[in-house]
């Protein structure tokens, strides 16, 4: 289940403190409202960490993420964090016990060009909002809960999805990806093979700002959810993978990136039950070349995905950052004779 | 420089949001006021992670610690996360891309035994005075800043420093450690090899509490300074080398500890100039063993010093948490011949 | 400076101990003849660890890389290794203490559908001659030393080299790439971004054994070379790059792959002296980013070239493996409009 | 089961590739001759990386140990590992794709003050002999198998054993050690916390070297075995807890000192099988204290056995290395009021 709460408010000159605001947060619940009390099997990656993923510590050591992974703007992962703990106070149990600490999993991106990021817009309730308002089916992508307010490959980005159903030789799971995409410098975007970045050079691209344009900065954070039943030491496996999507899309995860990932699996419930011995089942390491193929794929289409969904925006002191011009995109995906008859892009 | 904020305030039964609280923040800021712009290089470990130290993906990966380490309850490293980010928009300047992104390091050990922890009592204004008052000189150790309401060994914790000055012929450097220590059961206790735990496990506890003192719960965070020109890799060395002083303490390091530690250097300090090539001093790796030692006395000792210093206190529901009796240890150091001439604690 | 020992001999049935024989060694020397003294700064990362690197636990403590990289098959790495310290032993000088202690990298992949691996061919004369014939320039490619016997992508692999040499705004640094690739699956290759493999999926693949061609198995060994005055915690940066090089050739690290790759560079050349304070250079981390780039192209290009170079080999069993039709390639390549003209392939 | 192979041959003046001889193999074998074909699973660390220990990366990534730990000198790693390879073939099955490869771990220590190292006398009959010997019940310590040679604390060292067996309430579970130790100065050394090796500065050493002798050199390899059901993410903490057994026997791991640490469990025995989903029990991550508590203990122990078991030996170049004296050591246990009834060191 994923929920967003989306701020978008004010116009014209930035002034600290009072907007214009261009930002928000996403909520991706592994196991519904029982997330607060039912861990998941979880592993994370860092492949560029000039970033912030809280909680990843306890992951590295228990093997479990327990309650939500919550993706905001870089300035607001603290509030977001303390929240989640609130949240959990509220509707989850507390631990065997009795008592209620908790080391939630936050992640960030950062919106400062778009966004009055150092005014602290994101409050508690907005943190409460995107995991009260969280839903299963199709996720608002682009400029959306956390994504609002970014920028990738010098187009607007934010939230993208995808998703690989394997067929049942391969066990029938599921991979979906969400990304807040935020990261990548515009000619080196490659979608498919082709090198779109280089083709759409010319394309204006709003207000420019060197800072934000020139470099390969910006972020990245994947989430990548299966039902597979794998164990903490293979979803980091997974979510090691995500980087090898991340590449197909052109990015070398620069500098000032922070492309952090994490992955968890909702299969065996019962892991972190209190008292007793657990019993799980596991997908066996040779198994796994279908999910690995499955969550490259899933995350590059996600990033894709990012750059379809969002809309051109404009925001502090006028920045404007365009989306990617779908038709331009279309023309140079037949160029390179990779646009499919349905005008679909194909993997 | 150190400085801590301390919240003591109201007695009796616990009112979520009201108190009794005892809590607080510790800053250590690594070059004093010019910790906000000027980065040391940094590693860190995590003994066990059942914690959280926020900001460790960016050192692990960029070599380099920006900014002070804060460290205060489990539930209140939001608020100081966003809080640094605050200050430095006041106290420091943007980095070289004219931008304010910042990855603070904050740490943290549970006090919900003695404090309102689910009352979020630490506001942003108690990090900028920790922050403000920072000051060089000795540290008020026990129950101060962040080691308010801990409890280490089954008695009163809190927060412990410690140094140790090479001879000439190593070189000259100071090695320093705080700690903030909130970890240990009862009988584990060891005081310069001596089993001080076992021989005070008649002490009076206070109101017992079976979820605290029955296992090896809580937490040490390990702040270890030193001015030895060490690179990153190397001051993950020293990281690493608190986790031995811990255990000569008697902590197996149970699964419920966030003993997670951070070592920095302040040599170097134009080592992170964001222009032109940066020229280092470096400490060859086959001088570091006085080091090595070092850290490991003065992280022994620190814990040690926090449960010297630290005095009975009474909290949340009349929770008491007694200190260890100065005249019955010295009794135990007596019998098994560890006490010297001037009543001091050998190490 | 790099040398290959080359082992082709025998033709027909497998008969162990006796062959036929296609394997051999590879050695890149980092400093020449001085790499048995002086160290290197050295970071690495294992991608999808289903292989073996030795060595590895030092580069990661100490941050250099002591001697050469050797590289052999998997069945070879213990001979190799140990040959290292003899030749150390002949060649170089005994550490600060006299003793001469050694723990050399010595990396594999997997030649046993050419090979007879169990007949344990490579002895330590090999590893000599791989060390002693190694010089400047360039580098044979393809079916050659540790490259010998390998396949990558269903096709004939091996040696691969490329290099990038950066402006002079960006320091004007070289950063050369090796690799031993020995990974993918045929219908998974993607060169410039083009589907290749799908488009060849009809090419006969010679003597066609399941087990070898269904799977993702295999593995990719990738050295990283520069001149760019990067500490330890940097070059493990340049290593995580060549994972991106990998993913754009379109692995995606299958289960059975030894994925591992190290970095290293040659500046600093004082760094690791037995005494005093050793005096760097450091190239600031904001100025990475040419040399990640760089380090993704040059990885790409090194596949491709070990691709391009191989030529159909012959081995045990009559096994039998198919170079990459140079004819189709460009066909494939002149298709989606990425065939330029000097036929070469663009990147 | 365990077994060794130990060779003792020669005296006088060392000769390199004569003699004198003071070596062997140690093999410790998880499954007994099941060994070679039923993983266990595994998880590693390294405490101070200045060692060799083969096979890590694919114990990091796989989550299973796929075979024996074997133990060497440290220039014998090669030999032993590539004869563990063979002896699979041999003994063991091939993996599910019908072919052999094979990561053995191997690690060691340096034994070149007493053995002529660089004379490369284990050969693969050794390796094969450790193997075909090993046996359950009582292990030879002290100076026997990987342990010949070996220093520990200016005293002779070697291998040494220990467990401990959990009571019902904690699940029955037995922890096993079994240490190679040939690390520490003599004044570091600690027993039960008493500072012997400072009370025991004056006994003779043997002949002085200082450059084995004044330094925290020399390295300690660790082998943790559990019955209890334990995955690969809660090995990697018990491995970490052999850190801490290591530190109460006074050691600061020194920057000379290689000391790795592996873990497994010999519970799940289906967990790796080729086909379907792996059926697996879990002990969960809050009832692991007591095993954390016997890691810690059991390796202390298991450090101290090694120093009693050994007895006094010559070697190279008539190096004589003094076992502990047992009467002084009890004298200086009395002194500290340590020593028990039974003339037994309390732990």
């Amino acid at each position: 289940m994923v929920g967003h709460a989306t701020l978008i408010s004010g116009e014209g000159a930035l002034k600290t403190g009072s907007g214009p605001i261009r930002t928000g947060v996403t909520a991706v619940l592994p196991r519904g409202r029982q997330s607060a009390s039912v861990p998941v099997f979880a592993g994370w990656f860092s492949l560029n960490g000039n970033g912030e993923m809280t909680g990843t510590t306890w992951v590295e050591e228990s093997g479990f993420m327990e309650g939500p992974v919550m993706i905001t703007n870089t300035h607001s992962v603290g509030v977001v964090r303390d929240a989640v703990i609130a949240w959990r106070v509220k509707h989850g149990t507390p631990d065997p016990s009795g008592y209620w600490w908790s080391l939630p999993v936050v992640a960030e991106t950062y919106d400062g060009f778009l966004n009055d990021i150092n005014g602290f817009h994101v409050r508690e309730k907005h943190a409460f909002d995107a995991l009260d308002t969280a839903k299963s089916g199709p996720v608002i992508e682009g400029s959306a809960g956390g994504g609002t307010g970014m920028i990738c490959y010098g187009f607007k980005g934010g939230i993208g999805t995808a998703s690989r159903k394997l067929d049942d030789k391969s066990g029938g799971y599921t991979v979906g990806v969400l990304v807040q995409a935020n990261f990548g410098r515009r000619n080196q975007l490659r979608i498919a093979g082709v090198p779109v970045g280089a083709e759409l050079a010319d394309t204006t691209i709003g207000s420019y700002d060197a800072r934000f344009f020139r470099e390969d900065v910006g972020s990245i954070i994947t989430v990548v959810a299966t039902d597979a039943p794998l164990l903490a030491h293979q979803l980091k496996r997974l979510a090691r993978r995500a980087a090898l999507g991340v590449a197909r899309t052109g990015s070398s995860s620069g500098n000032g990136s922070g492309d952090i990932f994490i992955a968890f699996s909702t299969a065996n419930p019962d892991a972190a039950k209190p008292a007793g011995l657990a019993q799980l089942t596991m997908l066996p390491n040779d198994q796994m070349n279908p999910i690995f193929e499955a969550t490259v794929q899933a995350t590059e289409e996600a990033i894709v995905n990012a750059l379809i969904a969002a809309e051109t925006m404009t925001g502090a002191d006028n920045h404007k950052v365009v989306a990617i011009p779908h038709d331009r995109l279309k023309e140079v995906m037949r160029k390179y004779n990779r646009l499919v008859e349905r005008t679909e892009i194909t993997k």
